[in-house]
């Protein structure tokens, strides 16, 4: 796990319609991001609609995905909750049950201050014996890791990577830029729309929702970045960019939550992985109007549909 | 429960030096408030730390809490967590303990419209037979409860009441005067430092975390209020308002989180009323030149201590 | 101008359907509010659209507002512009026409700091002869001033009085505690909605746009607060409430910088004080339709139309 | 003026210590970045400290701009200020003193809707018989453009070309793609840090304060971009991030305001461009021993110092 390097989505967790884990589609889920070359598997994050899911529940999906994975790749764990002792009690599960890595976001609900944010780490940290994986998710947490909080805690051993979905890129970049005698520590984007730059930059790493719906493009991005071919991964991720729109396709009648997972679950129906689209509640699911523009964005972007 | 009326303190839960529930401090604490007169107690609310505890200790807090009240005045659950299905656990829990309502947020890490969270109270509701009182609190879960929401909620009866903790009081007026023939709602604020405004718009019961060190001053506040003796009410809120000072003792050293339960804390300790004022992981607890500072301050405010 | 007390409305500029000022219109509203009994006027504030009218057009505007008064009242000019020596331009112009205080906001478009904040003040005290009142509105400025800042700037003279536009009555209220014991610096409210609440308290005075329409409603609050009787002060404020829903009448279709005084001038065509509704570009005036509603809103109020 | 590309820099306006524009300074401000090699001259915008100057100054800067530039290069004045009538007088004296472009913002402190900002531009355009560039900056305006009101804007034509200062690339991206097709539309990133990236997305041009002290710099990343030499322009790129770091010496003891502009202006001071570091008031200008660490920035980006 020191060296994770390529495409990581965040896995999508389908549910049927009463709101449960469609394990049967799961699997597929699993399957699917496999086939299309991915380098590991997050799961339990945002675009898991992880925050929806109790204990037990989250330890169901992790015992599933471990016996589906099987070692073929690393498998990441968000253990996301919103104070420290939570995020133990289910790092600790986590561990338990065989991922390679967890994943943490800062605290949330409470208000910290950074200092507060950094010893949040630590306890994590030292709590249990995995790789910890910050995830820098302001749009949710309502906190912005400082680039000052995220090296000291790289620098000190106490996270292993971020992950960053703060959308704010030239903060990244100092990231890398402050870390690159420490190659050990992997750094990734978590966003869909910039991810060819983002590896441009360096990035060691890219872990994008819409993955879900499209793995081998993002793989194909990755690989060209991979040559220094940056006109070729420019194109393919200008053709993302495209299948991305259909993010927007159901606002504002859903929510910026809903919209984009929940699109995500409408093209991966389309696309026969998953058998629903079914978003936890109380988010709206896209309906039939909208599912039919999705998948016309779908098939606007090559995929089979 | 229909015509909750008064002060209601959201309860201080205190801590060993461990980070476990102080039981013997906590029953201290319970005690301290109905000696004060208080009318009601809201448990596990924000200023009880609720975010820092998980489903088993949470359950222990309020079997304790019904356990030593014991009918004398109603109590009031905390329900809070990010989403609607983990809500309704902590609820059903709540009820089977046998509290007197619950109280529930809005989602919080995903991102919801006012009809997705207009239902997340309306499944909360269906799913338990207890009444459901909205708590708005935007500093902490990103989202305001719109004027249109809490009045459809109210009407249709989905809620029975709310705590508004937005600072947004021309809002909250607008609730007051939408809900002027809905005398059963009942409309509280949970302001420390603006309570007697709130009572003379005509609300109907406040929720200050300041009355864990004072209860007698609120309920002083109250009675001046219920005679319409408007100028002392005023001289017991500005008494209480220099008493609210210590909320920034210790500011920028913790965080906005910390700082304030931190400070009642000490300012209890001080009081006797409980043995520590360690606060729950990540956040900072006051050190002893703040305590001192918190100690000046509840001395000039004519406490003993 | 070190005892000013009372109702002191923001004064509304009436414009042509070419976006001149309507001279004679503007007299009107000067008369309509000197008969309506008000303490003071404050001309080019944000509700007289003071950020869109050019230097030669305030001049014009201050000229005729202190030829109409003729001294029957203190009149309050607003010097708003972002930054210092071009407020200083502004206020120099305002002494030399006679006008009684100057009106000042935080520097907005640039980004300063609450030091910079109390320089700028200090620098355009020290650049005339006239009192400075500040005027908080971070909704316009995106700068709150800090209660320290309002303190300081009071305590050394710099400021002779505070317009508080900010929503935070709590932090206003400690601003008034901080100074009780300068009772010649005059804190003076912006809310129309909790103006009882503010005079409760102990403002000295109230700034709200809506007594364009209604002064008769405010100075009638601001008397039954001057004998402390409560109850009718609350009943008034409640009718004003009411008569304020105008302020959302055309939402979306305009923007919360128009639809408010878009209001009060589509009201006060209708009382006849103006001739039109017509906001300065790019703002959207109210339509017939709109207008409808609002007359409809004065009208339940209670006022002829 | 259809076909503007490559390095534009926001130029500087150095003053004197009594806070007057130092002319002299500024013609060697703008020989420097002409001899830099720089495409284009954007005078009046956020870095020239536009807002701080009256129109007089204004007028004065542009006139000695268009004289000693004399053609050389193309000349965008910034045409600032909160509202459309007073951005229209600014523009007309820009075209009747012969520069080549407009740049227009949103409006500011008035609060206005999507389709008020889009009228906005339309009447500035209809005023003049200049390009209209708009400048997205919503750190100053607290408006963001939207895609579509940028993409609608420049379709129809009253845009020539859109300077995003806004920080969100994934948005500039989109209206890249959606403009793909109008190749005499140019769009230009603000930003100092992530250049490279912007020119790979397909940006027209670049606008770095930055520039005016490293103009060399971003000449050769431009270049390196035109021949597709992406890993040269990502080193000389990461030199340059490592000279913004210049920008967060003096915090927080200045603001948000005056610590970059303050920073370039001492730089720029010490390669002997200007004379002083003065910034306009109410800004904090950079100490001796802040300039100490600018200056040892610079030596160690390997510019004479």
């Amino acid at each position: 796990m020191t060296n994770l390097r390529g495409v990581v989505p965040p896995v999508v967790t389908p549910l049927t319609e009463n709101f449960e884990v469609d394990y049967p589609s799961y699997t597929k889920v699993l399957e699917h991001l496999i086939a299309g070359g991915v380098h590991g598997l997050f799961v339990l994050g945002s675009t898991s609609e992880v925050i929806f899911h109790d204990e037990a529940t989250r330890r169901q999906i992790l015992e599933h995905t471990v016996k589906v994975v099987n070692g073929r790749l690393p498998v990441l764990a968000g253990v996301i909750d919103p104070t420290t002792d939570r995020v133990i009690g289910h790092a600790r599960a986590a561990q338990s049950i065989g991922v390679d890595a967890v994943v943490v976001t800062a605290p949330f609900y409470t208000r910290t201050s950074q200092p507060e944010v950094a010893d949040h780490f630590r306890y994590v940290r030292e709590a249990i014996d995995l790789p910890v994986i910050a995830y820098d998710i302001p749009v949710c947490v309502h906190t912005k890791l400082d680039r000052k909080t995220t090296v000291t805690l790289a620098r000190e051993g106490t996270i292993a990577g971020l992950k960053d979905s703060s959308g704010d890129d030239g903060n990244f970049r100092f990231c890398l830029l402050d870390l690159m005698d420490k190659p050990d520590v992997f750094l990734m984007t978590g966003s869909e729309i910039v991810v060819d730059n983002a590896l441009q930059m360096g990035a060691h790493g890219v872990v994008p929702g819409l993955a879900n719906v499209d793995p081998h493009g993002y793989v194909r991005l990755w690989n060209h970045a991979q040559v220094g071919n940056w006109e070729a991964a420019r194109k393919e991720q200008e053709r993302l960019c495209r299948l991305f729109e259909m993010v927007w396709v159901s606002l504002p009648r859903t929510s910026a939550g809903s919209a984009g997972v929940g699109a995500f679950k409408t093209a991966m129906r389309a696309l026969g992985v998953i058998a629903t689209n079914t978003m936890a509640r109380p988010q709206r699911s896209l309906n039939a109007e909208e599912a039919a523009q999705v998948e016309e964005i779908v098939r606007a972007a090559g995929l089979a549909s």
